[in-house]
């Protein structure tokens, strides 16, 4: 019997699904990752940062259609001195974090490349995105002279991408979206750079579920893992750069 | 001969198209707006905020495909403490905000009302734009005690809903959707919170173009005006409360 890519594809559960999750990332593919029915519950879609295009973001806004967010390794956000959002606000709606699955958001700022006109089309989007993935590059490097003043001359703020930083431990730290992608990227030694956004149900009004977004998956050819298989595989042993 | 609702919607220019737009908002209805062809050349889906359920933000989502922000009258803003933005941050990527549209964004702080879970779900986002049109309406009322701790004890920041301030004296001071948005709502006698959303075009990877926008209005039988001739009739002599 000869299986396609499509049967591989929808075998999502252990290290294989981890794996082809990896060698999609090398590829510059998106993959569909469920955090965990305990936490968010949410199916995301997550790129290589350095991967996406116009046509990318369009998929992200029209058929996952949460916020386009960029997370960056804890390091590289320390070199372009990125804090944390709700460190900025003086605001008293900023005192009292109460989520119901984590202790604190990842949000940083909101920035545009500056080379985009409004910030918000695709093809804005997708310049900033690739554009970030090339900044968090070139500041994950040793002994880095890209700082926070270079960041500064190719980005403002606010803008259209919301930037996310990945807990310091990454996986060991905090078992989100933006640590499970920032852990494949680095394990498919990709720049710490990924775009995730939620998959969102239109008819349900909530998120999209595994079951529907394993669908997906398979329609378009897509991976899909579960975030315990890349916590299993990845959150320990690798060296988290 | 009969005109259809169809005909009369796509009447989109002079005093008419205001006065339906004005109409739309009073029944709760989205409009179509373009600013202007020499500022961000783009069309925005813009809602009554207490208007706003799940479906609607579907409908942005998935039809506009923008930033769903809420924005708020320049009163409100004050008596809620709602900032700019790039007054919040110290990073120097704030520093110079060289927009080619405008002398500054309107960003304000992203909210998430309390009783959401992740806050990004459609469920999640309609609750937080109505239940921001209502703290709207409360701070704007005289002599109101609805204030900046009340507002943080309904709302957490970070969150999913990008709040924008309107400027001081709304569109003698500055052209946005924001503020072409504000003064609808004021029309209308509608509380000063309404929901933008750019349309993007996913073949050009920019902007929907006014006639692409224009046959979505009358597809969907809504009405299309452009922000000159909201400026025309509203720009002077309404109380800017």
């Amino acid at each position: 019997m000869t299986r396609t890519r499509s049967d591989v594809a929808v075998d999502t559960t252990g290290e294989s699904a981890v794996d082809r999750a990896i060698e999609a990332f090398r590829e510059g593919q998106p993959v569909l990752v469920h955090d965990a029915a305990d936490r968010e519950g949410e199916t995301d879609i997550i790129y290589p940062a350095g991967a996406v295009d116009a046509d990318d973001v369009v998929r992200l806004r029209s058929d996952a259609g949460g916020l386009i967010c960029t997370a960056v390794s804890h390091p590289v956000a320390e070199t372009l001195e990125l804090p944390f959002l709700e460190d900025e606000f003086d605001h008293p709606a900023a005192a009292d974090h109460d989520l119901g699955y984590d202790d604190r958001s990842s949000f940083s700022l909101p920035v545009n490349h500056r080379e985009t006109f409004t910030g918000i089309t695709d093809d804005d989007r997708a310049l900033t995105i690739r554009e970030l993935s090339s900044a968090a590059e070139q500041a994950a490097e040793p002994d880095s002279d890209y700082d926070a003043s270079e960041f500064a001359a190719e980005f403002r703020t606010p803008g259209h991408v919301h930037i996310l930083r990945g807990a310091p431990g990454l996986l060991d730290d905090r078992r989100g979206h933006t640590e499970l992608g920032l852990a494949l990227a680095e394990a498919a030694d990709r720049p710490p750079a990924v775009v995730v956004c939620e998959m969102l149900d239109a008819e349900s009004g909530g998120a999209r579920t595994p079951t529907a977004a394993l669908e997906y998956a398979r329609q378009n050819d897509l991976v899909y893992v579960e975030g315990a298989d890349i916590i299993e595989r990845l959150a320990d042993g690798i060296d988290h750069v």
